[in-house]
């Protein structure tokens, strides 16, 4: 059991096939998690490598625990130490990092691209934590993930993402995988932040966030990058708040089967109010272990390309 | 065997026999860190996270270590890293903590309370390792360790501590289990920094050091903060050497039985005299081994929630 | 087996015997990081420490591979940590990283001697990983580990070493090392960063490296520190690059059985070419996986001391 490509860079590489596969055995890895099932060490022995050129807690912590739950060697980088400082170029530390014997190398990094630069320099299996505004196939994965898990499918259903569109890897991500899995998927934000190509992928864009909600089953809000406020196309947090912010009046307007996701670290009271993030609708705390049980299925698919012998089922 | 309730938010809220209990398990632990019984991984699947929004190396050092020897998962999140800067609140990063599968988190903050806010609030353990002034219970139950290791016992005992009492979470946290266990506390400092409430407490409050040294079996103390020198209700480094300071004719007048703590990292020639630090009278650097200990024993005892029939006697 | 001293200084410190006991012992290290031996948890139950009070991406991530891979607990201190940076002194933090149950303390710091000083203080086991401008061991075995695998043997080759030789406490443990084991050592670099009592150490200096490259069997080029730019020592970078810069041409002019070394991070195009460093004649990026081999030779066997019969071969 393996993925094909060494390499998971986006969920464009990824068949319909391979994105169930990663799936069902993110099933077996949440059950481990929550300790119905045994800790294997599957990949014991293995080193993995988080190398982390823009700052992150939640997805860095959560590859660190799904490789060290699977019984391998973790190892982080990141960009406040040395040989970065130093200027040392990313695939000579991608290459130290391979001799020094990783199997696998996590990475984050603002360039887009830089994840597929890398898995074509090294023989490692690389997964790509976020490059740019490009891609995050591993955060669409657990987005995908608990959707499928609370509403019982993916196909069919009617997502709506909110927010940043234009600057989102998270967004990208998620309507390559949900257009794959037969996902009706739709976006609302700000004008000038949603790009106008998006259409012609059968993205239906929203202006109006009101009119976006009418039949929706599941709302990703994207988190607001208040470090972006400065750039002028964004409006004020007070506007954004009124306008796109999900309040209790909005989830009302959802009924109570559509589901909430965030890929978290959420603003209260900005893009999504209190009540919404903490209501039995909002999957977004749950979103966290399943992020760790989907990277815990994708190190396995990816390091099961040697093991072959020791298969995890 | 395990503590009562599911957290150690401060030494108020455990019994007379749990902290017997603490101390006796940590002397097995202790034995297993000098090599005489051999490590048992009894934290093996358990994963433990140190949350530290303060600056330290000796305490989460000191957990780190306490929880790797018993074969725990550990993973340190620290002021510096991304989702804290980002403003996501306490409680949210603690819930990502726990649904990451966290076990026990050992958190650090310099808000009072922060421990207990997080307890009430998520259904792992919660260890404090200090909140503002409030409390520092492993601390005082490493010293508490120290002490009975020296001289046996510490009922009856009579304990100084001297320093910035009103700042001190060390201090208080020792008054509370000192007097638990039925020694005799007193304290010693500029009239400035000793809260006139602690009096009431059963404590015994002297400004002339050389009074307070009589009879005493013990001596703890604190480490000046240079960075509060700036508050004015300080004396300056020279004359607070010079009335509070231990250095090796008031080593003399204590006699040869006493000892001396310090919860360490020291400044020489301040609060304590080279010479007294590194006397056989001190106790200073066991105090580390014994935190280490002591640590071990309390996420063992407070992990042995579930797994009752682990028992590592 | 085991090495006589229970310290790794300098390689000063070795007899020509421990250092080829230390290179046939990586032997088989570096087998088991190509997973042709399987792993052996001869470390397990140790603990190492590394106190890096200098920045270090490479040399740190090596030592805790190199004990991961052993199967000990590791732990990392860095100068950004608390106690450090409230100037707690250097032999107390040692202190406290012993009685916390290190075996062994990796220091790297930028006082010649920090590492010597540590070990007349400390009982665990000390390796130099920097000292200053005085001693890097580890760097200086890799090196000669990476001739010898390539070339066959050290004695009797001609190693030149290129750059800031005054400045480099690389060149120094690399001529130590290389003059035991019976090389002829020349360096080539700016008058001004070549220290004149060198040649009374039997090493022959050269400021003209056309000249110095003549039948040379090992290049060995150093590691521009920008930073030392404004010091007037330096010429400028474009002037380096031009009298002492390694590249296609020189390369050529060495004759295709050279090799060359460089401890990295590298300077693409300064001290090196890029067209150099990827040519099939460097050795750099194995240098790296020589690096984790040789610190996983030294680690056990500084360790090997206590655990005589679990000896690993």
């Amino acid at each position: 059991m393996s993925l094909k490509g060494k390499d998971l860079l986006g969920l464009y590489n990824l068949s319909k096939a391979e994105i169930h596969e990663t799936l069902k055995t993110a099933v077996t890895m949440k059950d481990i998690l929550n300790k119905k099932v045994k800790e294997v060490p599957t990949l014991k022995g293995k080193t993995v490598i988080n190398l982390f050129y823009e700052p992150s807690t939640r997805t860095k912590s959560s590859f660190s625990l799904a490789a060290k739950t699977l019984g391998a060697n973790v190892m982080s980088i990141s960009k406040s130490d040395s040989s970065i400082v130093k200027g040392e170029s990313l695939l000579d530390t991608a290459k130290t990092m391979e001799v020094m014997g990783a199997d696998l190398v996590v990475v984050r990094h603002s360039a887009p691209g830089a994840a597929k630069f890398l898995a074509d320099n090294i023989a490692a299996s690389v997964i790509n934590a976020g490059d740019g505004a490009h891609a995050h196939p591993t955060q669409a994965l657990l987005d995908i993930y608990s959707i499928q898990e609370k509403l019982g499918q993916v196909a069919g259903l009617k997502i709506l993402i909110i927010g940043d569109i234009a600057h989102s890897r998270v967004a990208r991500s998620n309507i390559w995988g949900l257009k794959k899995l037969g996902a009706q998927v739709a976006v609302a934000g700000p004008q000038t932040l949603i790009p106008p190509a998006i259409e012609k992928m059968g993205v239906k864009v929203y202006t109006d966030l009101d009119q976006a909600l009418e039949n929706v089953d599941v709302v990703n809000i994207l988190r607001i990058q208040l470090e972006r406020q400065a750039s002028g196309l964004f409006p004020s947090l007070r506007e954004y708040r009124k306008i796109y912010g999900i309040n209790a009046k909005r989830l009302k307007k959802l009924g109570n089967k559509a589901i909430i996701l965030h890929p978290g670290p959420i603003n209260r009271g900005i893009e999504i109010e209190s009540s919404v993030a903490d209501s039995s609708q909002s999957v977004i705390t749950e979103q966290v272990k399943n992020g760790v049980a989907v990277r815990m299925a994708l190190l396995y698919l990816l390091a099961g390309r040697e093991n072959k012998n020791e298969n995890f089922n």
